[in-house]
């Protein structure tokens, strides 16, 4: 019986220094055939809302699985270590709000525990390195078919630690949103649902005073033009056809993104 | 019966979105036990002649393998998804160059097909993921064992979009050759095979005004020396012993260097 | 009867260029269901000691394991590639240092070969590509059971090329010791131990001229504070609560970092 098709695996360790590996042989020497999924580990350090984000966006491709994420500005200090269960998966890190979006896209929380037991533990366990002494050895038991009740006490979950909701508003002639995603292309995603734009504002629109159209792809656009899209999230995203959006606009994650219409519709 | 060893994955995507796992996670929904070797994620972004460089490189080592290749400036446009068939292997991806070196790696195309069997993709199609939506599941299908008919419809494969050829020009004195690759090392490759330079030239050689040597490998020159040899490739190759041959003579990948002999053959 | 857990594999090839999608396609040749894992290929270009001290911290997380490790500045040159066994493991790669703080770490050096079984490599061997060529095939046929004495002949482990050992000095007032690692997050490893430092000197310490307390972890100090504390490898450590301390001290590695107490103990 395989409950679980994968160790989803999420850090801000980055590649250069082999904390990754060490976690990878923790987890195989519970489970010896593990196939552990590297989500990412390129999470800028301590970078709460972009590991959630980047969590989240996997976790449906993934499912059903055991996902393990790691990035912990508050280790070894008061924060609790918890693993919070979906219908399908079992999601296992601290709880500072890195782990809730993940599950909100996998159809919510269901029950969740704080990891209080040291025997599942890789003794003894260190101040500053709990991704291989707690978190990894607790996920690959989980993963090897090992209950979520008999790895921690129940908690409740309307107490564990949200992350704020990133900013959205919508006005009659379009929308300011906060940009909560640059990926590698420079491609920005904003918080804005896609059905949040409103298709009557006309063409061409204005993004933060650059002229743009709406388009289904990047090659809707001429080369080097801006393009309003649905993204493969669903969510509103700005790109430029073969260029960088972000470097376009200057703006970084975090930052509000105001979409208008070019001029006033006719109708 | 086993029919390729691995599927092997090269993308522009980088490392840090998640967008490479979310790729795993399609293809092992399809193929739980797929062994995915990771060729290269970090291709610049639209680069198809590193892409392809890259993947033709690795294919021999992979073989008899799905390789997935996904550089894709044109994602959603009219550019065509394709298969390719070589003796031993097939080639996933976009038609725009990129999948052709590998093929003529693997000893050259066979037969082709475009992908337009909708019911093997992921639905729905995003306009600007192909990688997960189309390319991922097409290749999990071909690796369970989905014969290339199945996949598609089948084109002229003499129709398929090449990249021009790199420059390669043999002189009296020497040669000019393309630059094709500059690894993490700064090691240049050029475009002109080993068997291109004369071998009466005379030492020392000038390379785009430096003084180098030919040698069998970076320690047959004394640290800091430039060195010219036969890559792992059997490419002329340029080297600095300990150091960095693209910043020494300050070129890039696209260059055009030049080796001539460095004094008149006494023969 | 499985002998090792994995093959450990640690370069400084980089991950742009495919080398090491090639090595692990050179090792599943041989060994169709190996089990890799990537212990880090961002070494620095070169950087021996970084290399030795990344295996050495990830070698005993997989252990029982082969574990390749390829930082090889005189590829194709005198060095001797060699195989050197400790109790549980198996190291392979260049006689350069880099593999001895590994087999320590492994519990110290037994028998050693120098690899001279030109059947088990990849033919022709290439001069500059031993990882693909040399190491990565023997390492294969030793995951596959192939015994020691059957992949070279013996040499003296005494004969093996030792790194020097980094700087510890112990002072009345605190010590001095070499920066052996800069991690990730900018967090400062001393080549001195944690019962190195006397615990008597009083606090606040000083750090270079400034001010650090010690603490169990970060989040022991306020944010921005400097804290000095026993690391996951139970070496005195430095960090900066969210922030990076290899910035705030302007060091890196290999430079001297000096501790002393910041008053006279009382007692």
């Amino acid at each position: 019986m395989v409950r679980y098709r994968c160790l989803g695996f999420l850090t801000d360790y980055g590649l250069e220094d082999g904390f990754v590996a060490v976690c990878h042989g923790v987890v195989t020497s519970i489970v010896p055939d593990a196939r552990i999924v590297d989500v990412s580990h390129l999470i800028p350090a301590y970078d709460l809302r972009r590991g959630a984000m980047v969590l989240a966006r996997a976790a449906p491709y993934l499912e059903p699985a055991v996902l393990v994420a790691v990035v912990d500005p508050e280790v070894g200090g008061d924060r609790r270590p918890v693993a919070v269960a979906t219908k399908s998966s079992v999601l296992v890190g601290p709880d500072n709000g890195l782990l809730l979006p993940a599950a909100d896209a996998l159809g919510g929380v269901g029950r969740a525990v704080v990891l209080d037991r040291a025997e599942l533990f890789l003794e003894p366990v260190s101040a500053t390195f709990h991704g291989r002494d707690v978190f990894a050895p607790v996920a690959a038991h989980l993963l090897a078919g090992v209950a979520l009740a008999d790895v921690g006490t129940a908690i409740d979950p309307d107490g564990l630690v949200q992350l704020s909701e990133p900013r959205v508003f919508i006005r009659l002639d379009g929308l300011e949103a906060e940009v909560v995603d640059v990926d590698h292309f420079g491609n920005l995603q904003l918080a804005a649902e896609w059905r949040d734009l409103d298709t009557d504002l006309g063409e061409p629109l204005d993004v933060d005073g650059h002229r743009a159209v709406t388009g289904r792809h990047f090659a809707s656009v001429a080369p080097g033009d801006l393009v309003v899209y649905a993204d493969s999230d669903e969510r509103v995203a700005v790109a430029v056809n073969g260029g960088n959006a972000a470097r376009r606009l200057e703006v970084t994650r975090g930052a509000t993104v105001r979409i208008s219409g070019g001029r006033t519709p006719d109708r």
